[in-house]
């Protein structure tokens, strides 16, 4: 007997006729001897609804009144689940976050799982039953609903799967597994068969929207296993699980871009100790999230330049928030907001060398520049010409022999 | 400062701008200095979607999930009506069934309210904070969530009233109050300023359907003060009340009617003991609600007519059910499928005789034949001719003096 936790997205339960097919996925699990719990979104548009009908009301709607009107999509699909799957002959019963509890902590909209309660839920499996919970929600302490964040259903799948060890972690989507790119953009994109932890965290973290990044780090730190796999089809999807069960014959795993990207550059930056915080300071405390952060030697040990990359919609705020800041000195002040940033992402990369120098030569050969270099143990992340990303990432695709 | 429940419907709170309408009337009451706790039902429309969307799964959905599907409506509501109130600088706070708790028993989809905790709400509405509360459910003593019954909003006000012991609840509605007969159907209707209890109950349970019957019999009990209004007018609405604080200046308070109703005679019944038990149980066992009885006395004591009325759609199941029932004689079963109750409530009925008569020459005036007649205290209602019945009211709203 496997025990499971099957994770079914928004758009799998979508409308009735989809939480019918979902059933028959638990129901082909559970024919299969499985114990099974069961976690659901909520129905694709309803958060959508609920978030716009708190914006028509009020642009500062209270958050604590924010999450219970949020959690009450889940709520809806829960018992529609349930229902279903009773509809098919099968044991099964709802669990709100309160009852079981799903304990929370931190603020309103923003909280996070810290533990969960077995002792119902594990009786209900022992009688052969199914448990069916709502991701994205849990409990204070104070017994008040909280939500975790936009996809914290994946969190939630993840959670459980932790605390109430279970063999693996089922996530049902609406695409068939992680892809090497972005499939709507490069047809020649193809399904990974298996993938480490790191690699998908790279990759989420990076605009592949398949999973939430932290419920990948939750999975990777208790050694889950997962398995991203399509609601509407019978593939196999793509197994996320440690490296040592990976064979990287391939040294790049996948390619991922972002578009909505802009690059700043102060020329002439004081070289000396403390001056990258103090332009960073008053970024960070207006929220604004600073990715790539490039800065050259100085070529006479007294001046250099500082390149960093933001979000683009926080570019002219940024601009303002540096012209403003009078405790830093510089030549001149430069952005370009139509960058887009392109990543490879291979855990073959830590005992492969060059992988850079190819990237360059690919690109090179495009005549493609490259305005900004950043790497890590398992990433290589470029900024080029917004309009240059979709011939750069079919030729990367191509060089690392993905097609 | 006056303790107030208000209570909006689904149509009160149907649209976000009609909640922020609903917002205003409480901020009204609030600046006004009164202590309050905020009712809602779900959005108008919600309840009946969540309802199609359990079917479209299965015809035999199961109860319990059903209950839990169903709270998630006014779940809703209470966090879009507190972030209202919050936008419009009120301190407000929603409450769950389960946090205050509602305490219930019965059946899935059809519990009542047995206890309500105290508490914590009135600790809040001590520091000047109004309580919003989800109408319509509650938790059983296993902290299962139950639901009421459809309607099952005002009952939830009432209980709270009760509990609470607030001086007055108010129902608002998407009507000005209770009116004299159909205000759609007649034109002439006038909106009743004052009711008793009584009175109300009689035209509830007779199609008024504008509170439910048994959330008028629980403040009918504890002498609340009802306070029936519209939310989308000024006007003053209907105050129900004790009998002893309406002045009977009219004998007849209003006239109610019912058109899908049937009527099944059994011609030459024996005239025993025991002989209508023999005829009701397998119909009551059928779930069929029998309404109007009418024996007459047999001239010769041994054989009688029995008529009794039945929803419409009851009627086919009814006949078969008394064609097979072999425990009973009869010479002739005759039904008429056509046909409406018209009946006239009035507390003045009791001290006035001849108000039966006055009723049956109205109607002889206007030629309508009287197919059966049942009377109580404050009620008469006669079945006749569907064809007959805006003819019926509208003589019986003038002779009366309703218009």
């Amino acid at each position: 007997m496997t025990k499971k936790i099957l994770k079914f997205g928004g758009t799998s339960v979508g409308s009735i006729e989809r939480i019918r097919h979902a059933a028959k996925i638990v129901q082909k699990e559970f024919n299969d001897g499985n114990s099974l719990i069961v976690v659901v979104s909520a129905m694709a548009g309803r958060t959508n609804d609920l978030l716009k009908k708190s914006y028509e009301i009020s642009q500062n709607f209270d958050k604590k009144e924010l999450d219970i009107l949020l959690s009450s999509g889940e709520m809806e699909t829960i018992a529609l689940m349930t229902g279903a799957l009773n509809n098919l002959g099968i044991k099964a019963k709802s669990w709100l976050s309160w009852q079981i509890p799903i304990l929370t902590q931190g603020e309103p909209t923003n909280s996070r799982i810290i533990n969960i309660g077995t002792e119902k839920i594990n009786e209900y499996l022992k009688k052969g039953g199914v448990a069916v919970v709502p991701g994205f929600q849990g409990v204070s302490e104070t017994f008040n609903l909280k939500t975790i964040g936009r996809g914290g259903s994946d969190a939630t799948a993840v959670a459980i799967a932790k605390i109430f060890n279970m063999d693996c972690c089922e996530i049902y989507t609406d695409v068939d597994g992680v892809f090497s790119t972005d499939p709507n953009k490069i047809p020649v994109a193809k399904k990974i068969d298996k993938i480490s932890y790191e690699e998908m965290l790279e990759l989420s973290s990076l605009g592949a929207k398949v999973m939430q990044p932290s419920a990948v780090q939750t999975a990777m730190m208790y050694k889950i296993p997962l398995h991203v796999k399509s609601t509407f089809s019978e593939r196999e999807g793509t197994r996320i699980f440690s490296e040592e069960n990976i064979d990287y014959s391939k040294v790049v795993t996948g390619v991922a871009y972002s578009k909505d990207e802009a690059k700043i550059t102060l020329q002439g930056v004081e070289d000396k100790p403390g001056v990258a915080a103090e332009i960073f300071e008053p970024l960070s405390k207006n929220q604004i999230n600073i990715d790539m952060v490039i800065q050259n030697v100085s070529s006479d040990g007294k001046k250099t330049d500082l390149t960093f990359t933001i979000k683009r919609n926080d570019l002219s705020k940024s601009l303002e928030i540096i012209k403003k800041n009078k405790k830093i000195n510089y030549m001149s002040l430069s952005h370009n907001e139509k960058v887009s940033k392109i990543s490879a992402v291979g855990a073959g990369m830590i005992t492969t060398p060059g992988v850079t120098y190819e990237m360059f030569r690919a690109l090179a050969e495009e005549k493609i520049n490259i305005l900004a270099i950043s790497t890590s143990e398992i990433k290589i992340s470029l900024i080029i010409d917004e309009s240059n990303t979709v011939r750069a990432i079919k030729k990367l695709h191509k060089s690392f022999k993905l097609d």
